[in-house]
């Protein structure tokens, strides 16, 4: 038995219906060049926004409206006609849209024979996301039973349908209970110049719905971790320079609060961030170890967080470019010419010639140097993030930026943190009021998740790790013949900022 | 009936041609497993460049040249035959590309009946904008009535063809009278990995030839309007700050041309350029708010303005970030150094310990704060406006991003130009040959446009303008029976940089 | 005759087969919407992502396992069914996807007859580039001569295939003796939203395999270059800055390695490489106008240097970048402090009331200015170098961003060095050692490239130029009848930084 890929709605159709044939033929209406008509139920901007697209892919049009007359000229171009709803749903070859709102779909039932045997699209949103009942496309196929109701179209915004490209950069979800309406969909989705996703039977459409609802889903965890370390560290901040010396010993030094404070909060957060990115792909292999088989499912929470790395690491570019730009404005503050004046003042008064301190030269460059390369680094990465450029990289390219550049980038931003603490974490003055400086704390994650990726590079443990990830597994759980035929060879694993 | 979704050329093929088919068969020839042959007369470039792109994409070539001898070998690949213009067409099976100029189409009338009945592409271009006679492809459709002309592939260059990738990612505009071929090409086209774009009739090459010779058409207004905007207040400031002291005290300032002028010029042209990118929003909802419908077509000026609200939010953009570079370049200067020279000299001399001004402390570290981050909005902005990440976005991200943070953007670029003036602007001083800062009249526009948001949120506004974008209709528009079924819901309104 | 565009599979199948089509029919199985059944052999982790993409597609999916039971529950999403090998194979309709690897292959000789006149999918990789013998997919056609083998999604990781967009913004090679199954294959894998790249017989499955091993192989020789140009030029600045000053004079310029010479290395390195992008096109037109001809091949070494001016222009714009970025950095050093308030220490000592230098503030100021405006063309060229960018540029444009902008950044960058240099190079301190500055020696290759522009743009030459692209030949060539008809229109050559 040989499947029909797809294009069911084509071939099924028997041929002396040709004339009418999306493709046209000699023998169809000259004037629309066979294209088939296509309806459309409703006056709108979606309404209108969708005739013109699909006069521009080279189909004829007819919408349907109550009132016709009352449609201001030339809203709707040419190559589409402007009708009463029955005529409309009459003279539509075999698609007819809906692209009135829900509660309106009960003035239709009067169209219910014509509509009956036709493909009847529903393209409209759900308006909450806490909905239990029947979804949009439900209840339109219970009031037409007899039409083939299929849900699509409504993740594409009307701006998209008429300025949008016809590469199929834009995906439209579709699902439906008839496939054969459903493969039709799809054809015409293709023409169109979307990419059509088949996702199967219309109960999907309860998830097609609030699709356009989200607001960044995936984005959720990273931003809130991004949030509370940020407030954490720019409250402890806050404290040690200055509520505390104020408290204690009067110093006014509340005008750090909008600068100087964010700007050494923000590489704090971005460093651990950084370290929160890598540091799952180490937990699951030490996991993988520790079980000695890569055929036990993962905890969920960390399967979650290996899917939230490349946003982590995003957050974490984001801090760090802020925190770059915020330290080249440094020298623009009126404090630091303030600060430079007075410094002059005193080496005047104090007759001292030559202030170079060489030490001092070597940390600051250090630093920098280290900051600047780290930050070059995550740019990269940052860059396979964009789709365009991600789709472009093989497997090995893709892991070799993100597990390659990416410890680099961990790398670089540690060296870069140490250089700037020097030598001074090992001065009381450093521990004011009992509280270690701000970047001490930053450097404990990412600099257990550098050791323990040292300890995986350990022959004995990365041989180890390699055959489990081939699919061998220790003694205890290996059946009767050997196992580990499958093709995984990690293939699963890479995605940005975080393969291992 | 049935229609046909585009795949006509395939199955109204009477089966027992089978052999000759393009994704072949067991009984068509083996050696080039049953490749259906695609003719090309001409062995220019592009032609060179399209046989590659077809064998690449499992086709077998055949290229017709006047004399195939004096082409170097190796020109083409393999799998593509070289022959005698006559020979290619005799030996096409369906379609034939005329990759010749089009002044030299009728040297192939020879070929006449040899091109009868099969598909001729025509991939010429036109040479000038303003041409208003028939287009190449209607010539040769004038010159062979006996083929079916098809146009496409001009606006693919022969380095797109030649090393681009097959995903789709490149649009290919198609047109032709005979729908039957241009299925027939739209297939191939999509086979060869392109985007296929049903324009109609061939009337459309028209349109089509003159594709690849527009340069930025939708950039023009934005970029006049850049222009225009930065020669006035780069005008305006060499008169206040170069000429006018020079004329009326002899001051030197004309080092300050190159840099100094510039980078107070750019920040005015980047925060009222953010301000045209949200006017004609406003404009827009005051009117239907106005009119009490939305079933009134805009001003057509009205209506650019609003397509073009991307483009100038990009440039705002643009003049921005160049802003920023040069605020940070500034304090390399050796103007700035000399500066910092003099001071300390001053402040030696009359022996002042600490210059230490609080209050000058705190507005430039507020004004760099808010800068900063009205530039970090700014870039996220931008960086939806990247097709391959806009198209990733739904419509609610859409507008969170556009109008969310947009408003964001233009409320911190308000704040960092408030801060920057500080009270000064209370000062006579200010006023120098009684011309009002260049920061005050660039504070203007974007002003209003934020009260009018204001305004448009407060309630009694926003619930009246909800319910006319939902179709509802003041009573002086309300015909017999309720309006407003159609699927509006603003989703036509979602633009980079612009929707409210 | 008329081919069947690549739907073979689709359309050859008899009528009455219906039941099991891939769009299902009312008269298919119900519960599974009459989707085909797709077979999988293994359950690693591939099989898991691609069953998990089929179903989502709305296929059915038979996974079959040697040990099914063994396989943890929730694995497999629903839809998946989990049988013996032997029953995957029996139950799958038409195609079969060999998911194990390919030393294994033979554990399957068993199931021979289930698989005969199947197609049997490879997904296999090759283990190494060095690989003569015959590919695994030729091994596994041999092993199963009545199966038929088709090459294809190894190219897609795992990952991908789960969580990757339906848009076809990925590319699947495929491949196969059968161009039957392989259209079948094709339709399936954009069913599956890939986009299907036909590569010919199962012979280019020994490239397809190691599609996935390369490593950036277009960058090689620009990160070479680079690398090169970066080690001379800080070997040449380490001599002269730090070496002989300290072996001569005693001079301890060491703190300068790390930063300030890399920052003296970069712009040198960014601004020949600049020059690199667009001396290929002057020798290209150079050649054609001393030949006479475009018909001759160009050399090999200039057609491969010429497919690598993007490589080499956007390393150039990474340099240029990091050295923008260093020297904003630069009065953030702790020398740059120590430097200012020696020279103010010297300036009050030396009474000097106003340090002010006219001529200084200039030079500074010019390039600054020159700089940045030439790093911001620059980034508009990068930008369009991104593929969702540069794909939505027509030839015009493009050639304009690449040609145009390209050589105003040249232009900008040499101005940038030359107002740089200032006059010192006319002063025996900058020679000194006998060593000329490095600016000067970066200066050579970018002047010559840009005379030998304006050189071409000389009408005499520039007219002869366009007549020999557009396919004239000079009359040593000409043969007896007049050439030139073919479309050249020089629209190969356009290339991301480069075109000429």
């Amino acid at each position: 038995m040989k499947p029909d890929w797809g294009i069911r709605g084509a071939n099924k159709r028997p041929h002396r219906q040709a004339p009418s044939s999306m493709a046209g033929s000699p023998k169809s209406l000259p004037q629309r060049l066979g294209n088939p008509v296509i309806g459309i139920i409703g006056s709108g901007d979606f309404s209108r926004s969708l005739a013109i697209r699909l006069v521009a892919s080279g189909f004829s049009v007819v919408v349907g409206s109550r009132n016709p007359k009352r449609i201001p000229k030339g809203l709707f171009p040419d190559g589409v006609e402007l009708r009463s709803q029955r005529e409309a749903v009459d003279s539509a070859e075999r698609v007819i849209f809906a692209a009135i709102y829900p509660e309106h779909y009960s003035t239709l039932v009067g169209l219910r024979d014509g509509l009956a045997g036709k493909v009847l699209v529903d393209v409209s949103n759900a308006t909450r996301l806490d909905d239990g009942e029947l979804s949009n496309a439900e209840q339109l196929a219970e009031l037409f039973p007899q039409s083939r109701v299929v849900k699509g179209f409504n993740v594409i915004s009307a701006w998209a349908l008429q300025t949008g490209a016809h590469d199929g950069s834009r995906q439209v979800l579709i699902c439906s209970d008839c496939s054969d309406s459903k493969a039709t969909v799809v054809q015409l989705t293709r023409r169109l110049g979307f990419s059509p996703v088949d996702l199967g039977g219309l109960v999907a459409s309860r998830d097609i719905e609030k699709a356009p609802l989200h607001l960044f889903p995936s984005w959720e965890g990273a931003t809130l971790v991004t949030f509370l370390l940020f407030l954490f560290f720019y409250g402890y901040n806050v404290v040690k320079h200055v509520l505390l010396p104020y408290l204690a010993h009067g110093e006014h030094n509340f005008y750090q609060l909008p600068l100087e404070t964010v700007n050494q909060t923000l590489p704090a957060v971005a460093l651990i961030l950084l370290g929160l990115v890598y540091l799952p792909g180490l937990v699951a292999a030490v996991l993988q170890l520790a079980r000695g088989t890569k055929y036990k499912r993962f905890p969920s929470w960390l399967d979650r967080w290996m899917c939230r790395r490349k946003e982590l690491g995003l957050m974490s570019f984001l801090c760090a470019g802020v925190h770059a730009v915020y330290s080249m404005c440094l020298t623009l503050r009126r404090a630091a010419g303030y600060r430079l004046l007075n410094a002059a003042y005193r080496q005047v008064k104090a007759g001292v010639e030559n202030s170079w301190e060489e030490q001092q030269v070597w940390r600051s460059d250090l630093y920098l140097s280290c900051g600047i390369l780290g930050l070059g680094v995550l740019t990269l990465l940052a860059l396979t993030s964009l789709p365009s450029v991600g789709n472009a990289l093989n497997w090995r390219e893709f892991t070799f930026m993100q597990s390659g550049l990416g410890y680099a980038a961990l790398t670089l931003s540690i060296m870069h943190t140490l250089f700037f603490g020097w030598d001074f974490a090992f001065f009381p003055e450093a521990y004011r009021y009992y509280l270690p400086p701000v970047y001490l704390l930053a450097l404990i994650l990412p600099c257990v998740v550098l050791v323990g990726r040292v300890l995986l590079a350990l022959p004995c443990l990365a041989l180890r790790l390699a055959k489990i990830r081939r699919g061998w597994e220790s003694s205890r759980h290996r059946p009767s013949h050997s196992q580990g035929q499958e093709i995984t060879s990690g293939r699963v694993s890479p995605q940005n900022f975080g393969d291992v």
